[in-house]
């Protein structure tokens, strides 16, 4: 019983830990259509988003059958009820990449982005790939190293997000409402791809036994 | 021990109203806070989301103790799974109410808003409160009808949301670009709020067996 338990649980896991890295992998090509004011790559995120709805559900009804088949009690009803939450995570993850293929696709034939703040979204959009990355790598392995990683990661995130305030703050900004609308919308879609890994690597850790926040408190 | 598993649902479905209706209120003061740079307000509007935190924190705890102890399975299972994806969802609301709160905080003793806008924002604001009412009605009577009037009321909501970038777009819009961005980041604040009391009221319908959408889906 526990060690089918435990299989089951695994395999939630694994099925989060690809959510993640398909979450990093849409933001990586939302981020590239929206550079490049790429539609059919912007089409491309928005009808795989499907695919991340799909398997959202599937996984909380995989986890819903461990609950009704197990019965778990203490770590490891804990265990299961923190992967309900990083199914949660992770699919919004994949929904503010959307979001910014959305932004893309709305903008089109047009650039959504004046040419100045190109770097800071390029940058963005590697970091958003890495951090999916890194969730993947703590969900699968609780390993606090790759959770430190995902942390910086964020910081490295948070930084550029502050930054591209200030560059749109300016009075030299030249590029007119419309255009700082969108950045801000945009900076803020980020920013929250960031935290809601950053959700699920304390969680992780936490379960691990690790140092991070209590559930739910990251 | 169903008896015993009715009234512990109970009093989740209690709790999780109450933190509706504190996200309601906390939505009405940042709102009020915001329309008069009270920064006093504001302030109390940041240090009561401690109290819903808490709460939330709280609540989850019960809804582990009620799966731990009652094992329950089919239609009570996804009810306790369902109460804790609501605790999420209203924790997000209060969460919401205080990031207006922190852009008054921020912008303070200047407005955040340009006279000009005052409007929808009171509007918005008086929309969230109604919300917040409403997902409180709805989370405690599974009531259809009170769940239809939530939806007339986002559906208000993301008018107000859509009227308001059209007059940021506007090519008279003299308030700047750092006016811009707190109009668009203060509407997305709102519009989410919205949408979260959306998701509880959906998820609520379609576990009375009602004709909402499935559980997460909305």
């Amino acid at each position: 019983m526990r060690a089918a338990f435990h299989q089951q649980l695994d395999a939630l896991a694994a099925s989060i830990a690809d959510i993640c890295q398909l979450a990093g992998s849409a933001m990586q090509k939302a981020t590239q259509a929206l550079l490049q004011a790429d539609l059919a790559l912007a089409e491309e995120v928005i009808s795989c988003h499907d695919d991340i709805v799909l398997r959202t559900r599937r996984l909380e009804e995989a986890a819903f059958t461990v609950l009704a088949l197990q019965a778990p009690v203490a770590s490891d009803l804990r265990a299961v009820l923190a992967a309900l939450k990083n199914v949660a995570d992770a699919e919004r993850m994949g929904a503010l990449a959307l979001h910014v293929a959305k932004i893309t696709r709305r903008r089109h034939p047009q650039r959504a982005l004046p040419e100045e703040v190109h770097g800071y979204f390029a940058e963005m959009g590697r970091i958003a790939v890495s951090i999916g990355h890194d969730a993947k790598d703590v969900v699968l392995s609780g390993d606090p190293q790759k959770a430190a990683r995902l942390d910086a990661d964020d910081d490295a995130m948070d930084d550029l997000h502050r930054h591209l305030f200030t560059v749109l703050m300016d009075k030299e900004w030249k590029h007119g409402v419309a255009a700082a609308v969108d950045v801000t919308l945009l900076g803020r879609y980020y920013e929250r791809f960031a935290d809601h890994a950053v959700e699920i690597s304390r969680r992780m850790i936490y379960q691990a036994g690790g140092t991070g926040t209590a559930v739910g408190q990251a």
